[in-house]
């Protein structure tokens, strides 16, 4: 990467060519099955990343704020589903967006539906959030009755008009194996079309289905099934999908570049710049067992080398991240050096870091950043 | 709290009584024991919080990066030590900073002392951090070679001066019981007076001890045996604390007010708008062995009531946080209700929010912050 020496605190270093190739590709299979490409911008939260998804097509995105709504209709984007249960007390902005981009908003309650229908001022598409397994939020998809009183009553208000459904796999991310990914996105489908079919029985027409996450959507090459998809995280991939087996080292984009601040020879340790505040607590469980916030990987000319075997962050605190290593990397390392950590979780080191630093040296810029 | 219904989205709210006296107490007993105050002010991160410490004397401060120490350079403070090793790679702003302010920098290397002995334009202070038990970093406090390896080296830079020396006693986040917090505060103060003695019968004059932790420095009330105490999060406090035993409810001064925007009775959950990027993935092991991410309280007149028994934040996304809550209290809820979580580490919880919210509605600047 060009001018190492000018990287002074922890960097998120974004490597553009594998983010185009991650892009191309997940727009590619999107179009190849005929079903719409809404991509979850929270990973990146940049406009100028955004352009790179506009250049393949994209015209429809998906966000998880109405902030980061606002944020990229002032960047050209006029078809946004905000994929966060709708909440009441932003009415103001959600008005705002209604009346100036083609909005879609999460419902998923009588309340919160009678809501809108109350205090819309301007004209956006519900989508109805079903959980088909997560467990997180959403009407469980076995609840047919639920949901059609949420379709009946988003019907009655004047302003709100039914997309479809909508649906995050996240329990794929606790899948054993891929063909536990494959199966989670079998069986979403499945459970969406029997709700779907459901509400067609009932009357209602033109119910869309919206699926997407990562570890499906990587995995699965036909969408065909669906309407829409909405991937986000496998713009950059991280540590987590690597685990999942959902990517491969060479697909992971982003890297934060931490200055070496000590080394402890007799413990194996390197202590960086580089903490909960620049990588974010998300951790997976690491092969011993223990918690892991990061594989350890060495900067190069081109960007970065392979994951280094028997290395790993094995622990965060506010600024200082703690880099377990071999005794051939350590010996070689001095203080003053960059060593660069790829994240557990992608879209939380962005959140946190608000800007990125190309291979080329050029400043990224993303949402909330200077 | 004034005007709960101008609360959007997560907001962090100041119990600004509560903070204040935590500040005149910890301010209290350093200056009954005739130990200088330098207070942490990563936790709170505020110039306008910086000046209640002022008005208790505080005239000295700690900060967690140089950046930090800009900030609060900016706003009046003279007395700066950044409580991190030295990152060389940010020379520049060590230099302009040094230049302006009473700079004190951790050193724990030959290499850190030489680069700074070649490169520092202005006086800095130097602290060689000790490690007196965590195993964080710092040179061990059993290793006085290496200790005075460094002072020399410090010795022969023209513009650094020996400070003394500098612990955290992270481990006491470890402690099974308050006797034992109390304990490495014993410890930690027997094993830098060790150090400071070997270091004297070497020839050095004026090493002064700097020590600070919340848990230890909450518990001990004689700071007679150091120079200095470093405690940040007792300000504020939170769940870590009170999970220590360390601070008592009525004492957390912070808690995050969060929009509810699902119900699932079934399962005894609600879904709140405050997630990983609101309140941080730190976590404690809650009563059932699984992860516990904040406790929760009901918005009350005049500020939050008392932690809802059997009620905590199970886990967190990217936006979303799941409360869990005995049936009475959910039943009682409502979509677009307000719920408060009380953070597990709330140094990170500031760093995310960037800006308070006092009970009396006004808004409270931290760095960083719009």
């Amino acid at each position: 990467m060009r001018n190492p020496l000018t990287i002074e605190k922890p960097t998120l270093m974004l490597h553009a060519e594998r983010a185009r190739r991650n892009i191309e590709r997940m727009a590619g299979k999107a179009r190849a099955s005929g079903v719409r490409f809404r991509p979850h911008f929270k990973t990146h939260q940049s406009a100028q990343i955004g352009e790179w998804f506009r250049e393949c097509g994209t015209e429809s995105i998906t966000v998880s704020s109405l902030d980061m709504a606002a944020y990229f209709a002032k960047h050209g984007w006029t078809d946004i589903t905000v994929a966060f249960p709708t909440n009441i007390r932003e009415i103001a902005k959600i008005n705002e967006l209604a009346d100036s981009v083609d909005l879609g908003l999460l419902v998923e309650s009588t309340e919160t539906a009678a809501f809108l229908g109350g205090n819309l001022a301007a004209t956006a598409g519900a989508w109805i959030k079903i959980d088909v397994g997560s467990q997180r939020t959403g009407i469980a998809w076995d609840q047919l009755d639920a949901v059609v009183r949420v379709a009946t009553e988003i019907d009655k208000a004047s302003h709100l008009t039914t997309r479809g459904l909508l649906a995050h796999a996240g329990h794929a991310y606790h899948a054993k194996s891929t063909d536990e990914i494959r199966r989670a996105y079998r069986d979403t489908v499945l459970r969406m079309t029997h709700v779907r079919d459901g509400l067609l029985s009932k009357g209602f027409e033109d119910i869309e289905i919206s699926v997407g996450d990562t570890p499906t959507c990587t995995l699965v090459d036909d969408f065909s099934s669906v309407d829409e998809v909405r991937p986000g995280n496998f713009v950059f991939h991280d540590v987590m999908q690597l685990d999942l087996g959902v990517c491969s080292e060479e697909e992971i984009a982003v890297a934060v570049a931490c200055p070496v601040v000590a080394k402890h020879e007799e413990r194996n340790e390197a202590v960086l710049y580089g903490g909960a505040i620049h990588l974010s607590k998300e951790s997976i469980v690491g092969p011993d067992g223990a918690r892991l916030f990061g594989y350890v990987v060495l900067p190069t000319e081109n960007g970065w080398g392979p994951v280094v075997q028997d290395a790993y962050v094995s622990s965060l605190s506010q600024e200082h991240g703690i880099a377990r290593l071999p005794a051939h990397v350590l010996e070689g390392l001095r203080v003053g050096d960059l060593l660069m950590v790829l994240p557990v979780h992608s879209c939380l080191t962005v959140s946190l870091l608000k800007g990125y630093r190309s291979l080329d040296g050029e400043t990224i810029a993303a949402m909330g950043g200077a």
